[in-house]
């Protein structure tokens, strides 16, 4: 038996980012001190007011607006359906028309199929081959009628970088509000929404080493919403149930320590990506690129290998304690072939070969050296074994 | 300067237990090791899948239910409003008449009312004046086009425990979903669901000793619900997001506990309840009880003092260190006058008199009488600055 501990790599940063010890700490406070319901007004209440009130101060500095702006929710789709119907429902006196594009998440695209069998008309803006929405074909879709336009940031599949700044200025010309799901570059990259035109925009703190179970939604002053969750009066009366205290305190400190740490955490995570996608470029033949070579999430790296389930590769990598994905966790049990890598071009048997390699802050250089070193034999050995490769021996 | 320390005693449990440390030890633990999205393969992932799954476990086992007929949720609130949209949507064909009472929360209420703007016929059958939902009443208000009825099994504001088990068979006898908000009681009273004709039941975390942000349904085998989150395929596709981990570790635990220490705690509090109902009725003149003498949930004394505001009432025992709620702390921000409370038979003058004392399983006998030595002077300085009181100076 080899007694020398497995080697554990995580490369899945865009399903879930590892909680960071700070945060955990400052959860942990709460978890201990803070319980009064902060809608009572004794000492226990007004405590936990003002943990849920200094949180949503650091969430709304981490992307430059005002904590009134700042709906705390309990995940991104639960802030994606709530944005989409919500905002549909308040506006659908003007019009019933929505702009999105076909490389949505599922919270997206769930709920504007929900709104369709209701009598809206979504218009899917496809991509081009890198994955980028053109906001001229944003501003060509908008008619008198369209409400809402809500488009991806950044796609966990592909990782491409979308212009918001210019498909929000050819929405808001023709006067409908514009929801970004920025699920994947809150905390991320830098976003601020004081000088963007954006009226809603999706953060999780999840993707920026703050809790599960915990979630915003930014929306501008004077933007309308209808509440789905209704009961009490909590987050200004736009989301009722009792708030998630230390979920609340550890997205704060998660968006305190993200704005201060997030340069240095983007040129660290750059060369990495870059070095894992030469790396891949180079060492394993016919390794598809998805989305663009440069303007992309700092630490995301995604491709298809030609011939071979993803599937098989992420489980051999994970016997050596390595953990990439496949593509969107939120699909991978559905085995559907990635609505995402269709829509940039992949031909239904290449998407099969798709791997994500999401990296963190806390990614070294030898994690890259590690995948590099387990990854190519694992392709060689399946492209053996495959009978749709060259190598392989048909026993089909 | 007095240097003595303040004594604090929490009364609020109704509003929000705190976090039991083994709980907090547990969510600690989770929230270091496990961040893996459980919808992927690798270890990581299949890590946070093991920790749902021995959670939802421990939370079926606290009401007597299969693990299968667990969904989490991020609140109370969230069950209340899901169930009832989600069952009214899915039987909807079937007809479109829901019963509930008049003594409900709000988030129950609300999505009724929204329901009722969609063409549903709600009928609220009355309780009497110690908060009993009638069984009679029930059957009588059904009809062939009843899909759902829908009532508290315990309400925050008078602790009265309704007769669930003899309501549900009326339910049941005309082919109704029935749905039990057991917010108050699950993990504090026993609830065995496979004995009772229950479809659906909402449980909150929060009220056991566990966290905030995480809650469930529990829907039976067979029961159909329509979504509202949409997205992945977590909770077998009934509710996306990604789950809140540490939450549902920590209502795992919390369940756990519940069920272990349930009859040793209810054996605790029904004596120090008890003895505080019995102190009130001596102690104060004009106490009004709220909700049955004994019949109530273990911990809950609530009650109206005539001639003051419960506000006042409260203020002045938060500077003597002791937390207790005017009501239910979701509308006391709305400074409506309780619906529950006049729907019991309350004069709209009594109701503005409404204290909630509700007791927690770290209370003591001390708190008790620390509350019964502060709580009649502050009533006799309010009554003697009132205008209203026999001992007013009636300024007005």
């Amino acid at each position: 038996m080899n007694s020398e501990p497995k080697r554990k790599v995580y490369f899945d940063h865009m399903a879930n980012t590892p909680v960071d010890p700070r945060v955990i700490e400052t959860m942990l406070a709460h978890l201990s001190e803070t319980y009064g319901n902060p809608l009572n007004l004794h000492d226990f209440g007004q405590m936990t007011e003002q943990a849920i009130e200094e949180s949503r101060q650091k969430v709304a500095e981490l992307i430059g607006a005002d904590p009134l702006e700042i709906i705390f929710t309990s995940c991104g789709s639960e802030s994606n359906n709530f944005a989409i119907k919500g905002i549909a429902k308040a506006y659908e006196k003007k019009g019933k028309h929505i702009i999105t594009s076909t490389i949505e998440h599922f919270s997206v695209h769930y709920p504007l199929k929900d709104l369709e069998q209701q009598g809206y008309r979504i218009t899917y803006v496809p991509v081009d081959k890198f994955g980028f929405i053109d906001p001229a074909a944003v501003a060509s879709a908008m008619t008198d009628e369209t409400i809402l336009v809500s488009l991806t940031h950044a796609s966990n599949e592909i990782g491409t970088i979308e212009p918001i700044a210019e498909i929000g200025k050819a929405a808001k010309e023709r006067g409908a509000i514009f929801h970004v799901d920025a699920v994947q570059t809150a905390g991320t990259v830098p976003i601020n929404v004081s000088e963007l035109p954006v009226d809603a925009l999706t953060v999780s703190a999840n993707q920026f080493y703050g809790p599960t179970g915990i979630a915003a939604l930014y929306l501008k002053k004077g933007t309308r919403i209808i509440p789905y969750l209704k009961g009490g009066v909590q987050e200004d009366g736009r989301r009722a149930g009792t708030p998630n205290i230390p979920g609340i305190a550890g997205m704060g400190k998660a968006a305190e320590l993200a704005k201060i740490e997030m340069q240095d955490r983007i040129a660290k995570l750059i060369p990495l990506r870059d070095k894992l996608l030469g790396g891949l470029q180079e060492k394993i033949e016919e390794f598809i690129v998805t989305g663009h070579r440069n303007t992309r999430l700092p630490g995301h790296v995604s491709g298809c290998v030609k011939f071979i389930e993803g599937e098989s590769m992420s489980m051999f990598l994970n016997m050596d304690g390595i953990a990439v994905s496949t593509g969107s966790a939120c699909v991978s049990r559905a085995l559907k072939a990635s609505h995402v890598l269709l829509a940039i071009g992949i031909s239904p048997e290449d998407v099969h070969g798709s791997l994500v390699f999401s990296l963190g802050k806390d990614n070294s250089e030898k994690d890259v050296d590690y995948l590099m070193e387990k990854l190519p034999p694992i392709v060689d050995r399946l492209r053996q074994m495959s009978p749709l490769s060259k190598g392989g021996t048909g026993r089909g």
